[in-house]
């Protein structure tokens, strides 16, 4: 098998499968009816790239795995997605009991969305015929995404003094995980280096902060593993949930 | 104000807006990916008629209430949906922490999307045209979401012994509250008389029961009030929890 594209197909699967259960955590509480609607279209986009991919890299391990095996029956050192999107809605240092906070949320669908739109725009001409098939789609979707983040993150940092303050200590709590985007190899021609995408990464975040006349936080602590595998305890809690029901019943209902 | 127009819109409003608050439980729980695909797009279905019926509602009332305030803003007493829709996906005489239920998911759907479906199909000729207009975007939802409730109910009803078992208890559950979709009075020629629209109900319903080999449960007890606002506890809590945000900051994030 050709493991380094395995590996590419579930770092970019695995970060739209947890994006997309996160985004779900907003179905009952979103706070009006518009944006309800708006969380659940970006999460049902995000779970249509993630079967994409998945049922992707099952093929490349050709070892009958399908898109419903690698979600639900890998344990969390087998997921490859980023630290940054595991991270509960309340923020990464929140209490198990803290309320989801929609600042965080933006925050991270900025600088989440923003990552994967540059590495779809990239995909676009990978060698990888199927990659780019996929990345004709999630481009499209992607820009969207981006575009909702970045209206909000402006409507909310310069907004109230509350939703500023609010605003900046998301984008404060989140910015160390960003860098982890960065990190890693990735075969040539078929995927991008990730280093090569934060240039273009931090004009268009820097150039939306600013905007929303928020700071720029220092680079500095930068938490990393998600792709090797170390995640943190909250992607455990995410998985308990998510495969609970195919777990106890694998291939059927009940 | 038209009293019993603003009643119409409330009813259909509001099924739809708990029906897809119920729908969302799934978002991180399905089975496999592709039916949380599909049970997010049906949600997403629902919510998007409640906003039309929420919208149209608050111009009848003309009190300057918008779908938002509608729909976060009102206590239970004052939702007019049917007692069908708020059970809990556990089923209605599960414990809080009894885990939630295809099976009753499914059987609420077959009941409750075979009714509006043919209540849909009715407001094709309503003498109102918003609610033809409404209608006839939301009859064609309508119709794919008693396909998928069509087809699961006959997998697992003519499936293992375990499924076809469990797919039974809830139709018996859920029957009891399918009567209360058919009490009550509507403006003559705006919407139908509830009563009329059963026969056509039953026998869709019928249908779908004998080839899943499921028996159709007799007639009894039929529990009602919701179109009265006299709900079970099981809605206020849904609503403590999707009105949580809009309640603590209304019309603004925080």
């Amino acid at each position: 098998m050709n493991a380094p594209l395995f590996e590419v197909c579930l770092r970019i699967g695995d970060d739209a499968l947890i994006a997309a259960q996160r985004l779900g955590e907003w179905s009952a509480a979103a706070p009006d009816l518009e944006e309800d609607i708006a969380l659940s279209n970006i999460a049902l986009d995000q779970l249509g790239v993630a079967r994409l991919m998945l049922s992707y890299a099952g093929e490349v391990e050709g070892a009958g795995r399908d898109e419903d095996a690698l979600a639900y029956l890998r344990d969390d050192r087998d997921f490859r997605n980023c630290l940054l999107v595991e991270l509960p809605n309340a923020g990464p240092a929140a209490g198990p009991h803290a309320p989801i906070d929609f600042g965080v949320t933006m925050a991270r669908m900025l600088f989440g969305s923003t990552y994967q739109l540059l590495l779809y725009q990239w995909l676009l001409d990978s060698s990888d015929q199927r990659l780019r098939d996929i990345a004709a789609k999630a481009r499209k979707e992607s820009a969207y995404h981006v575009d909702h983040a970045t209206q909000w993150t402006i409507r909310l940092g310069d907004g109230t003094e509350e939703s500023h303050r609010r605003m900046q200590a998301a984008v404060d709590d989140l910015w160390p995980y960003t860098h982890e985007l960065f990190l890693g190899t990735a075969p040539a021609g078929v995927a991008p280096d990730p280093s090569t995408l934060r240039p273009a990464w931090l004009e268009a975040v820097s150039d939306v902060l600013t905007v929303a006349t928020l700071t720029r936080p220092e680079d500095g602590w930068a938490p990393s593993g998600g792709r090797e595998g170390r995640h943190t305890e909250h992607l455990s809690y995410l998985l308990a949930e998510m495969q609970v029901l195919h777990r106890a019943h694998p291939g059927a209902m009940w």
